[in-house]
C-alpha cells in the first residue's frame, strides 16, 4: 500500500499479492493487521479477484487484491451455495494446510521437528482470513454466513484441503450441489468438480477441486488447491492475464514444478 | 465373538479390543459390519468401557467392549457437555488421524507414496464409529446429538486430533466448558484440560487432552490422544485393571515406546 | 521379454522399462532374477540406454534397455571418472531413495507407519542393480570398479541421492572432477554440475544433478535425480526420442507434475 | 567452559553436554569452533565419556565430556574393530540424522518445507565431529583410521543411522565382526548386536544397535541410536550415574517419551 499509489499514477496495473487491498474498510484493516491503512483512497476501486466469481469486474479494474489461500478455497465452494440460497446460518470450515502456507519466514511452528509430528490448529479466536471472507461474500452477493473457521497445519509442504460443513437451508438438497457447481463453473479451465480430491493433483497448478459428499444426514464439501498456486501466485497470474487482455490460461497450463 | 463365550464360560474376564460388543443391537451390528452377530446372548451384559465415563459399571462387569479410537476422543469431549445440557442438535467432528489408525494391513491409502503427500478424507457417508458413538451417548446418558463425523488420514504415524464443533444450547456459555471438564475429570490420572495440545504429548501414553478455544462467536473443542494408546491398547489395559481390581494406572505410568 | 520378439518382428522399436535386457549374459540374468531368460536371441542387440553416455549407439538401435534408477544416478557420476582413469579399485555408493522407488505394489517396507519413521537399508548382500552397473561399465568402457552399493529407503516420495565415495587413482586430483563433468556433459540438456543438489530440483524432470565436494582428504560425489524421471519414465522418453529421430527434449521440457 | 571451573572448585562433578571438553588440544578447539578455549587447565583431566568404551576412567573422573551424537554411533562401531586390528586405512561413514540433531534453533535447513522434501548432505569439507572422533580413537587405543565422514539430514525427527564402510585389514574376515561386537559388549545394558535396526527401536532410549551385513565382497556396519538419547541426554545420565556411583541404568529403563 506504500508502493501502489505511485504505480497506479504511472498508469500501471497492479495485482497485489499481499493483504492490503482485501478489506474494503480501512478501520477493519487497522483492527485486523494492527497498523493503519495508508492508501485508503484506492481501497474503493480495488477489486477482490477470484476470476471464477467476478471475471468481468477484474477485467475492468486496474488494482486487484489477490485473495488469500484459505479464502480462495472457501469462497469457491461457498459463494455458489450462498448466492443460490442453498445454505444459511453458520458454516464450519475446518482447513488443513501444508507448511508452505506459513511462508518462508522461520518460526517454531514450522521447525521440522515440531511441524512433522503433529496437527497444529491455530487461528483462534479469529484468523485474519475471516474478515476477508466475510467482506468477499458481501462483494460477490448479499450478506454472509457466519463462519466458524479453524485452520490446521499438517505435515505436508503444499496444499490446502478445506472440509466445509454448511447448514443447508430448509428444503435444500445437498445431493444437488455437485450439479450446481458444475453449472456455475461450466467452461472454467481451473475448476474440477467430482470425487474426493488428493492434494498432489492440485500441487503446482492453478486448479481448485470441489467435491460434495453425503455424511450424517447432510453433506460435507471438500475444496482442495495448492496454497502457493490457485491460493497464491498462479491466481495472481490469472488475474494479471485478465487485466492485460491475455488468454486467461497463459503461463498456467504447465506445472510450477521442475521448470 | 466366536471366542468370547468359551472364555466367559471358563470364568475369565474379557476386554475385547475389536468391535463385536460395541453395538448393543445385533441387527445394527449386522448392518454396520456386514455379517451377522453370533453371540447376541452376551451383548446385553457387555459394558462399553471408557473408565472416566463409567468406571463403576466396568468394575462390576466381566465383558468389556474396548472403544474405538475416534469414539474415545469424541465421547470424552462431548459426553460431559451433552449430559450437562450445554449442547444440542448437531455436532461436527472433523477428525485427523495418523496412519497407524488404519492398522497393520497393507492398503493403497497407507502406501507411503500416497499417504505421505495428502490429507485423505474418508468415512462418508457413515463411518463405523458413528453408530458406536450414538449408542454410547445413550448408554452414558439420555439421547444423543446428531453427528456429522468426517475422519481424515494425515501424514503422521500416531495420534488423533478431533476438532469438534458443537452447537451450544440457548444461553450456554462455551467459556465455562473448560471448567466443566476440569470438574468432571478432577482426579483423573489420564485426562488433561488446557491449551491446544500437540500430538507427541499423547503418543505412547494413555492420556487424552481436551482444550476449548473460542472461535467465530462459539467454541471449538480439541481432543487429542494416541489412537494406539488411549484410543486402543492402553485403554484396554486400564479397563483390565478395573476388572481385576488392580490399581487403575498399573502398567500405564511409563511410555509404550522404547521398552 | 515375452512380448518383445513379436514387437520387433513387426518392425517396431522398443524401449523396455523392465530389467529383461539390461544384463548381456542370460546366465547372469537367471541368477539375479531367479528365472530363465526367454529371449536370449535379442540380448546381443539390446542397447543399454543412457543417452549422455552412448547416444550414437541408441540412435542406431531398435531395442533399448532403459536403465534402473540407481544405475542411472551412479553411472552418470562414475563412468566419466572411470574412463578418464581418475578412480580405481573400490567405490562406495550409499544411495538414498524415496519410497516411490519401490513401486506401486504394497509391501511392509512402504507401509506408511513403517516407512515414515526410519531409514531402511536394504539390498545386502547384492542388490539387483549391481550386476547391471558392472555390465554397464564394461559396455561404456573397459573393466569396472568394484562396487560397495547400499541403497536405503528414506521418508520421501520421489528422488534419489547417491553419495558416492570413489578411490582416486594415484596422483588424481578430485578438485578437477567438476570440470571433468562439465566438459563431458557440455551441451547436455539434462545434466547439471554444481553445488549440492536438493531433490525437489529434480522431481518431475529428466534432470540429473552432479556435485563434487571435498571431504576427509578426498571427495564425495553427489548424484541426484527423480527415480521416476531420469531414473525411469522420462529417460525412456528420451531414449524413444532418439530411436524415433525426434528432438531429444521432446515432451521433456515441462514437469511431469500437475498435467 | 566458562562455568565449569567454578563448579569443580565447589567440589561438584560435571557432565558437559557441549563440545568444550571433547578436544584435548585447545589449539584444535580454537580452529574447529572459531573461538579460544578459556579453560585449558581442565582439558587435561576431562574424560571423553562413552561408558561401554572407558567405564573405569569415567568412574574415576570428575569432569566428563559427553560425546556428540555422530561420534557415539561411529565410535561404538569402529573402536572395537580398530583396536582388534580388523580394519585399516580409511573408513567411509555416511550418516543419516533426523532433524532434531540440528537443535532447537531455527534454520533454513530445518524449515519444514525444505527439510521434509530432501536428503540434505552437509559437513563438507570437515564436520566438527571429525576431529572429535579422531581424538577419541587415540584416547581409546592407538592411532586412528582416516575418516571420510558425510552427515545427511533426512526427513525424520529422531534417530541416526550411520552406514559405515571400513577397509578390512589383510586377512580380516568381516563375517566375524558380529561376534567381536557380542564379545566386546557382553553384559552391556544398552548395546544390541544383530539384524538391521530400525530407528524407532532406539528412539527415546539409551540404546545403540549394531549390525554387520555383507555387501560387495566386504561388509557394511550399521549403527543406530537416538541422537537425543544415547547420542545426547541419556548418555549424559549414564555418565552421571557412573560419576555418582549410582546403578548405571538408573533412570534409563523407561522411555524418554510420554512422561
Amino acid at each position: 500500500m506504500k508502493l501502489v499509489p505511485s504505480l497506479l499514477e504511472r498508469g500501471m496495473r497492479v495485482v497485489d499479492l499481499g493483504p492490503d487491498y482485501r478489506l474494503p474498510d480501512p478501520a477493519e484493516y487497522a483492527r485486523v493487521y494492527g497498523k493503519p491503512h495508508v492508501d485508503a483512497a484506492h481501497l474503493k476501486e480495488a477489486v477482490y479477484g477470484i476470476p471464477e466469481l467476478n471475471r468481468a469486474t477484474i477485467r475492468a479494474g486496474r488494482l486487484i487484491a489477490n485473495p488469500g489461500c484459505y479464502p480462495t478455497a472457501t469462497l469457491l465452494a461457498l459463494v455458489p451455495l450462498w448466492n443460490a440460497g442453498a445454505i444459511r446460518g453458520s458454516v464450519v470450515v475446518d482447513a488443513k494446510s501444508g507448511t508452505s502456507g506459513s511462508g518462508a519466514s522461520l518460526s517454531p511452528t514450522t521447525h521440522h521437528p515440531e511441524a512433522s509430528s503433529t496437527v497444529w490448529p491455530y487461528g483462534t479466536p479469529e484468523h485474519r482470513h475471516v474478515p476477508e471472507m466475510l467482506a468477499a461474500f458481501r462483494t460477490f452477493g448479499s450478506g454472509a454466513p457466519s463462519l466458524v473457521f479453524v485452520p490446521h497445519l499438517v505435515p505436508l509442504v503444499r496444499g490446502i484441503l478445506c472440509s466445509i460443513y454448511p447448514t443447508p437451508s430448509d428444503g435444500a438438497d445437498p445431493s444437488t450441489w455437485s450439479d450446481l457447481y458444475r453449472r456455475t463453473y461450466a467452461g472454467e479451465a481451473f475448476l474440477r468438480v467430482g470425487g474426493v480430491p488428493r492434494l498432489p493433483w492440485a500441487a503446482g497448478t492453478n486448479r481448485c477441486y470441489l467435491s460434495v459428499q453425503p455424511v450424517g444426514g447432510t453433506a460435507v464439501v471438500f475444496s482442495a488447491l495448492d496454497n502457493l498456486g490457485k491460493g497464491g501466485a498462479t491466481q495472481a497470474i490469472q488475474n494479471a492475464n485478465l487485466l492485460l487482455g491475455l488468454p486467461e490460461t497463459a503461463g498456467l497450463q504447465q506445472s510450477g514444478f521442475g521448470v
